[in-house]
């Protein structure tokens, strides 16, 4: 049941969360859920190769760019609750400090989460560094939240949330082992349409159309249901752990 | 839902069933699913170290014993659907030959499971190589009766069902990779009344009421959930499919 | 230097080697190389589920349709040497006995091949235990090719070749690891016309379409050649070994 | 031979040692082994979710508790040499600075131990960061304290030592490998009685207990020693190196 | 303690027994401990590649040479109890049917091993399937032997005893992980002896010489124990089951 | 094709590009590449036991000594662009911060290599904590050098080089996987003299003598090509990438 479920979606970069979780983030908002991201970086440095392309680009004229291009894909995906936390990238393990931790602490003691979305812990991205920091970072703080012994000032400790991962750009490279699929067939353009508000890179749009379509192809096959039509994958922190076998 | 499941059980000996998954066909039973077990062997030569111990012992005798232990057991977890196929074991390799393959495509395609448990297939029990036999051989006519091309008088083609593995006696040996966790609270005594059926054993009624006790304790700080108190954990096959994340 | 290379594909199913390694098959055939391929069965049973769907289709007229249809197939890619073994499937492994092993034997020692192209040894082909079957089968026969005590009438010992796995279906839940990526572009559109030979597969053509595309995308990014659009990928049975890294 | 032996403990917090190792640490005191335990913080954020819950809990009283219950169960062991460095815990990384490390190499140069017991080096406990950090703090410290390059003042360089690795709470899903299993049956009940220190924390004691009764199974399994009852279990950080198989 | 001890080792093939245990097995004898030996085959096929290059030889001449040199070897070693029970080889897998099950079955209970060495368990040997095939059947016979159920007349059943495996020859590609190390340098001279018996493979003879250097190496550097210059290294399958930590 | 390629290779400490890759950096200078060498230490904590054994040593005279060894051996080796950082070891983490991040980053920028060799990053050494960091260190560098968007005063974004990994001292222990195995035979003499420069570790000559004669043997048995004779193995950190199989 997916109304009335609580997901936090924690993105090293811009357009992560997009490309990797855009068609989950729709559908949950479309049946009801409460979905909140937090961006932690417009990934400047290392993921705005094409923007730094233009003429005369800047720092500051790139982050202006990214922030519009993720600013409109979220909308597009339904997002209502977004914060961009500026951090500079590449490379990022540096900037997670103490300060960074308090703060992703209490939003998750904030927000509530059933559901934590973010980079993938059980391999190592292969190409991007940041996103193993973040990764490490969202599972400490989740792990600290949840114990009573971590005070924050206006905060009260959280319950065990469930933690998945994006699937990483080269996954068997990141050792990426997938843990659960979910179909987003019927968000499958919404999805299309954030991706394309990233306009300087056409070829990841076409990348990750053609993702969710080879994905769709194994949910059926696991799956044995045939209206499945395209899927995004994720890796599991933990078991599944409940009443019944799923 | 369990209510209107269809779950196959396949145990390579006359115990495995219980001990490894007792608690989850109690559960599925009593609420509502439809429960089949094939016992393969009655573990004659491999897993009856005690009743051979008894003066007189002879193959039949200590087959007579098994079958009416684990008889006694099924009916104690309600399980109505149960065969015996007195396969020889130790080792069971040799016996799991086309006939009995045919067989077992039969079955499936008899049962249409939703749901196949059988022995651990991710890593390998490192102290009993039936297991590992009978974990190959079931997945592979699972695959087969799913396939149209197999045919087979009288029965029709199913569709891909879950299939989840045993957890093994000595877990970390066997390279066990818990998938899926399943909370047994309200049939854990029932659970513990068919194991009692196997007198001789003793030691692996507690080895196995104590193991629940522990995976209650990884259940409940996975989920977050204070009244799991007993469960039970199985490998999974294939990755979770379907409309969200669980 | 593709050009008098010697290479010989082994392929468990009659359309395994078209969807896996058809560019492949068919660049070195372009740029001089001579490419021998052992079909060793047709699928009739494990892999022809879509031809079992016409009203009154039989062994023999599945296995009809699919002979020509791999047999045209070949010929787009340009294959002049390849033969149908016909032995059964799903399973295979039964079939794979001593006879089976001297011809596969012998056919080693009359190609000599620089390469061996079959199903992937690292890992596990999750949903086709015929493809586990055969590369265990393949990987016996070349080394006891190349031993000097294995003593077949009329044939000579080879040397050791090198051996490369297909990309199985579904990669990650088979454990693949990539270790080769060859750039198909030039021979791109030769392998989709082979593809369109297996009519009733329409789906798997588009999904092996979109895998050459992925593929083109991570062959980009780890080479920095921009010029490659499509590729295929292979798991490596040896590590490199020669004159120079690469 | 315990008898002459020197192990130095080192926990993150201030009861791991007792769950995961107060057995052989009694053992070996009471065989005439020289034990030392660095008790590097009082978990007061991490692992006192119990204190925490009572009414006006502060930090220094849930310290003050936890000073009171882990030097009353390093009595009951027997351990005469324990010191606490009363670092900050979750997250204690930051806190293992050059002065820490400067601290521990010193200490191990005093203990000059045969046998390092810690966290676990060999997978990642999955639901402590901590144990994650100090178990590579104390590895990187052995080696620097076994490098005569490393001068500090009033030390001699230590030779290579034995290193174990805590069992961790969850153990597959911390990817641990069971690399020697201590019977500890002569002092289960010192153990037992150490654990009942820690008032709040009743569902570890007997999680501890059930633990030590499933790890006796299993070392009467592997060894087939029948007088065993009750073990615990470490990993190695090196194979074993001597003058014989073991 | 060596002394008395009691050793099975179980060889693939002629020599296989003396590159990777001549060590252990001659230092076993020299201390006092009782080894047998069961050389499976004479590697006619798989192992005798520079036999073969003499003019005129046959299956019977090469068998011969290898029998003599093995047996040479074998006495350089000190050993006294060694069979040669003479199957095929290149595959072997086909000759390890019921009978030699049975056979060897009654072996282990004859002998009643401490230990039992043979071909690694762990990994796959990469270039060699005999061994893999040896290993698996070898494994389930000490499983088999150990069980109370398996009933051959004049014997009884065995208590489990402890598994180790030979470091194949290309030890990474292999997958073989180090379980334990032991120092052969007081009988490394008479391991050498035995190796320049097979005096066609010299060049094996310097790279078991050279092996037996590294590993030397590498004890030292683990066990800080500066006397120890030669070694032999083998993969453990079970963890240390006893006393202390080792 | 060696000739014009350009190599970097980064050494965590003076003598590590010695052992590990003297015979590959001799060989790529001998036939026209263009080979830079950055020592980030000298070792003086880490790797100078033996020059710590004579009287009156300090870190000044042991680090003049190693100074004067490497470019000796650098010298021998046909390298004339080496660069010494010398940043402290034994620890070298801490002072892998963003200042030598940005050097670092300008110096790949500023040589363009097409191959960079440092320390194995599949893996973990696992007796060296310095090489696993430096080997981080420089993957992530390597990284933000190809990133468009890390803008570094006077210098141009590179192109994605290959990366390979050292051989560890300890290969299994290390989890190292080997990738490549390059043939050394022409330029072993130079090898063999360049570790002699290294007087004080006599040990460590004859020990990386015979690893180059394993690894020979390795690479004559992987390629079939008789006349290698002396090897050194790298690991890969990304699959090979380009127009064939190799």
């Amino acid at each position: 049941m997916i109304q009335g479920k609580k997901m936090l979606v924690v993105s090293a970069h811009a357009a992560d969360y997009v490309w990797r979780s855009g068609g989950v983030i729709a559908k949950y908002i479309k049946n009801g859920a409460e979905v909140h991201v937090v961006v932690l970086s417009f990934g400047v440095r290392g993921e705005s190769n094409d923007l730094w392309k233009k003429e005369g680009a800047t720092y500051e004229s790139v982050k202006a760019e990214r922030f519009e291009e993720t600013r409109e894909a979220a909308r597009l995906l339904g997002v209502e609750n977004i914060e961009f936390w500026d951090l500079p990238d590449y490379p990022m393990a540096p900037a997670l400090d103490e300060n960074v931790r308090e703060r992703l602490i209490r939003k998750i003691r904030d927000v509530r989460p059933d559901i934590i979305l973010t980079h993938d812990k059980m391999g190592e991205d292969v190409l991007n560094p940041d996103h193993n920091a973040v990764s490490r970072f969202v599972f400490e703080c989740s792990i600290q939240a949840n114990s009573n012994g971590v005070r924050i000032e206006g905060t009260k400790t959280t319950r065990q949330m469930r933690l998945f991962g994006f699937e990483p750009h080269q996954t068997e490279l990141s050792h990426f082992v997938p843990g659960e699929l979910v179909d987003i067939t019927e968000v499958y353009e919404q999805k299309v349409a954030a991706m394309q508000c990233f306009k300087a890179q056409s070829h990841l749009i076409e990348y990750y159309r053609q993702r969710a379509f080879l994905r769709g192809n194994h949910i059926r096959r696991i799956s044995g249901e045939q209206s499945y039509r395209y899927a995004e994958c994720f890796s599991s922190f933990f078991p599944v752990a409940g009443e019944e076998l799923v």
